[in-house]
């Protein structure tokens, strides 16, 4: 590590040869291998990303001009660069650096990121403040190519290319986001890469007029009849018509080219696209094979690779393969997700019903009205997507779904707290959002099994119906399977204290509450299996008996299951005290999930001292 | 009105010649703007789309045939072909007829509608579902020129063009939605534009081709040839790099030709495009040389025309003015809206501060993002949008603004009950999303006075801060300019029953309250100024003093205000019991709003009626 070792800020980058940049690039590639073996975290899209960043910061000042990475997840190399190397083995853990962009952490981070396809309107808004403000500096977006596929990357194209403000756009075509794109911009980016040929013999040309004054004066002077060759001759590009200079597409592997690329859009002083093709997983055999096996990874073995990108051992995988077995039972049954279908589990059933199954890239928007859509003409969509990204199709649940009452199952994957990735990914807001929805029901499992029969049970009813269910294995707690019409079960009779939860928190309270019972504390423990409707009578019955109600959940409170019985109870004239455990009014920071849980008091431990709290009085 | 009158049904319009179809559109126009001008409701875009419509009811069978109107105020036309003629003196009026597509009020209706840019989506979808049903129908989307503005149309269109699933899209361009439209697209369909010329070659061409049965097999002989030409010599269209068949532009006034190519369009099994120019407000000189006045109306005078597209005696005018001052004064203010420039009332400002205005068309995922990254660089962005169209945003809302505490002020506009609208238009749900979002703050002005001083309240503030307010104009209740940090101020003591209410419903509250006065009840009247956060100080000693607390609102009851304030109670330990009046779990109708108001009972009448209920007790 001779020259990494050197590197404690973008200026010690600056001052790197040609020769000496493509050292470290090769130095950075050992790093991240080496480290997100230990650590876990999102290797592939990293890797091939090394080369752009140093060329970012040897042209670029990071702590003033701004540099937006769409999602972020690809943002490691900057990091190791702008003085957080020696954090990494602290990659995502508590206490350690986030494993995305973060402003508290680094006056090089320009904004908060973590979901898909918003950094062109970021850095617009950013661009525009820059002028309005009358200060200098340049704003940089980049942009993967699977970011493009949802509209709100369109959005933002369409009004940053008409602003004429200043700003850079660089597209980091990797040919795949999280899974293999589709979709018509994919298509058109494949267009547009034949035109590399013409761009390399156009580098050639460069690199030797640029060499002599008379070469420079006939490079500027030319400038008219090359764009006249270009658009005779080179497929039309969708950004030059949006209202962009394009320079591209050049080889995002190459540094020095780089730099001369970014050089020239910075001085355009108009909206620029770059569009730079790069290897995904770059540098390491395994991931340069199975990109998307590698590009969010749990710590692995470098020698032997990872073994599978989600685990069977988890709620997803219980989902995927209970939905297999109904498709074949069932032929009105399909499966629809937006650019996650390993990360839903749903990989086998792609395979096996291929007709049945619709994967839209990242267009959630799309994805929940398309279900809609499926369901009003006689097929039963199960719409799988992650708890923190359907918050993108909130009106669409509502307006296309709901109001006419279509049958479509959302299954809610990584709902709750998901841990390593933070702020941006937890799944802490479905509670809130889909009980606003008038009519829809939501089932909680709490293990694989209930997964599945609750998965059997939602597809079963009519209208909208949504499934949460966490990131992850399953806890201790077993049970047998789940009979429809079962809102609530109650798991321990008490007459001290009425405790309220679901899904997997279930576990943390049965423990809590077999501690509390050593203490001569008899809970009453009411398992909620359909969150809503609530099962108001076991509620108000057991409220009557205990006089006091515990409701703890891995959600924010407004909103929260706690805050609907409180308003039960007052509504029915139930006057119990009430406890609410849960994230309350704020952000839930990333680490691992039993520090996020006693962080929130909701790990056994917390809930035993809240009920032995509560039960003082 | 010789042919219209003989219209019950679809099969009426089938039977009619080219000539009487001629006649027939004549006499729709006479109608629509007979009826509209008495009923109100959205003129310009009807009289635009009367032969486009005439069209589609001669070639297809919408009793089988899906036909999805993006948005759905374009299908007045439709509803008059379809045996709802008769009832349009009830045009959006409680227990009339909707203003929007519904199924429930005919087998002509595919879906619900409302939102825009959702229609490919939805129609994708049931393409879908017809193709694996094995079923045997057309589905046509209808969607504007301005629907296409909003990335989900792209995600939609994007899906679909690589779909290979037969399906018509009809871009109606009419060069304008709401307001002018804005961004790439735009500029993309003017060019395309310039195709006519090459068109109406071809129409001359076909129509001379289709005469003779030699001319018919040299029609088809020639397609290969034909191909070739157009892509020698016409601009590359966009939607068949996207992967459909393009065809037009076309006269969205030429009956015959429109039936010509929508039987091409339905014959040729694959996704279609059919680019369509009209004229919006054709027909009428008033709405042609103002469509965007003429775009949403309440009753107006024929020979004169409206007035003005929003009241200046509104809450909307109110904000606009004042923004208008407050921007006068501090540069820093900006103002960003998502085409609804006159809704929302900031014509003015636009162009005053043509530089600190952003109307990014429909696409209020980016307004909100952009407004982030605005704000993250030292302007003030002030985002007006209307409650149900910020549900789009919810993502952005968290995850661009709340997570790093960027301070962008939310003005939302049609907050609560809208009337006429109905179920997509109402603002049920912004109290329950914004309050989710943590640290956001939310004020609730009841007059324009308060618009005024909360807007100003709100600027001076950090972080996230909402300002909702209802649509049109402000009630007999007058009080003086908010005083920042006054959450809550009680407008009367009484010891019977607490009533919490907040903006224009204050109004009803109050005079509820006098009626019961009479009756020896004595309310305590708690105006919440901010709904979040709430005051709890003074709502607890009032609960205590009363021991019973009324909750009257105009939204849904999850995340209600009334399910704040009960959570609240209960963590403090507080034994009140609790009256919601609200929307509850289900959708509103549309009607006008005393109407709609007695339906929740939320009227006066009704919030008296329950105040003597509860204080029977």
């Amino acid at each position: 590590m001779g020259i990494l070792s050197q590197i404690h800020s973008p200026d010690d980058v600056k001052k790197l040869s040609m020769e000496e940049l493509e050292l470290l690039a090769a130095e950075i590639r050992d790093f991240l291998i080496e480290n997100i073996s230990k650590t876990g975290g999102h290797l592939a899209s990293n890797l091939g990303i090394v080369e752009m960043t140093i060329a970012l910061h040897k042209v670029f000042d990071t702590s003033k001009d701004r540099l937006v990475f769409d999602v972020g997840h690809q943002s490691y190399v900057h990091k190791i660069i702008t003085g957080r190397k020696d954090e990494f083995p602290s990659l995502r853990k508590s206490g350690g650096i986030s494993g995305f962009l973060k402003p508290s952490e680094s006056i090089h981070d320009a904004c908060i990121t973590g979901h898909a396809s918003n950094s062109v309107s970021v850095a617009l808004g950013m661009a525009r403040a820059r002028t309005l403000c009358e200060e200098k500096y340049s704003v940089i977006s980049v942009t993967g190519d699977g970011a493009l596929t949802g509209g709100m990357a369109y959005e933002g194209l369409s009004d940053a290319g008409q602003s004429g403000e200043p700003m850079i756009i660089i597209l980091n075509d990797n040919e795949m986001s999280i899974a293999k794109n589709v979709g018509a911009m994919t298509a058109y980016l494949a267009k547009l890469r034949l035109k590399r040929k013409y761009l390399r013999f156009k580098r050639g040309y460069h690199k030797i007029m640029r060499r002599t004054k008379v070469g420079r004066f006939f490079d500027k002077g030319i400038h008219g009849v090359k764009n006249a060759f270009k658009s005779a001759f080179l497929p039309s590009s969708f950004f030059e018509d949006m209202g962009f200079a394009y320079l591209g597409p050049a080889d995002g592997h190459d540094i020095e080219y780089m730099t001369y690329l970014f050089k020239l859009a910075r001085d355009m002083k108009r909206p620029v696209v770059i569009h730079l093709i790069t290897k995904k997983g770059k540098g390491y055999e395994h991931s340069e094979a199975h990109p998307q096996e590698y590009h969010g990874v749990g710590s692995f073995d470098i020698r032997e690779g990872v073994s599978s990108p989600c685990g069977i051992n988890s709620f997803s995988a219980a989902f995927g393969d209970e939905l297999l077995k109904i498709a074949e039972e069932n032929e009105r049954v399909c499966a629809i997700t937006a650019a996650m279908t390993s990360g839903v589990g749903l990989e086998q059933f792609s395979e096996n019903f291929p007709k049945r199954f619709f994967d839209v890239a990242i267009a959630e928007e799309h994805a929940v009205a398309m279900s809609a859509g499926l369901a009003a003409r006689g097929m039963i969509p199960v719409c799988a997507v992650y708890s923190t990204f359907l918050q993108r199709a909130y009106d669409m649940i509502i307006h296309d779904v709901a109001i006419s009452g279509q049958h479509v199952v959302f299954a809610v994957d990584r709902a709750g707290i998901v841990g390593e990735d933070g702020e941006t990914h937890h799944g802490a807001f479905d509670v809130s959002f889909l009980a606003d929805v008038p009519n829809m029901r939501i089932f909680a499992p709490a293990n694989f099994l209930e997964v599945r029969s609750m998965l059997r049970t939602a597809i079963d009813e009519n209208g909208p119906v949504a499934i949460r269910y966490p990131r992850g294995k399953e806890g201790t707690f077993k049970n047998d399977a789940f009979i429809p019409g079962n809102g609530c079960s109650v798991l321990s009779e008490g007459a001290d204290l009425t405790i309220v939860a679901y899904g997997m928190l279930i576990n943390n309270v049965l423990e809590a509450a077999t501690f509390a019972k050593k203490d001569g504390i008899e809970c009453e423990i009411l398992k909620l299996n359909i969150i809503k409707p609530l099962d108001e009578s076991v509620i108000i019955e057991s409220a009557k008996k205990t006089g006091r109600i515990m409701v703890v959940e891995d959600v924010i409170n407004h909103g929260s299951v706690a805050e609907a019985i409180s308003s039960m109870l007052l509504k029915n004239g139930i006057k119990a005290e009430l406890i609410a455990i849960n994230a309350g009014d704020s952000f839930v920071t990333h680490g691992d999930k039993e520090t996020l849980y006693k962080m929130l008091k909701i790990d056994s431990e917390n809930v035993y001292k809240a009920i032995v709290e509560a039960c003082k009085k």
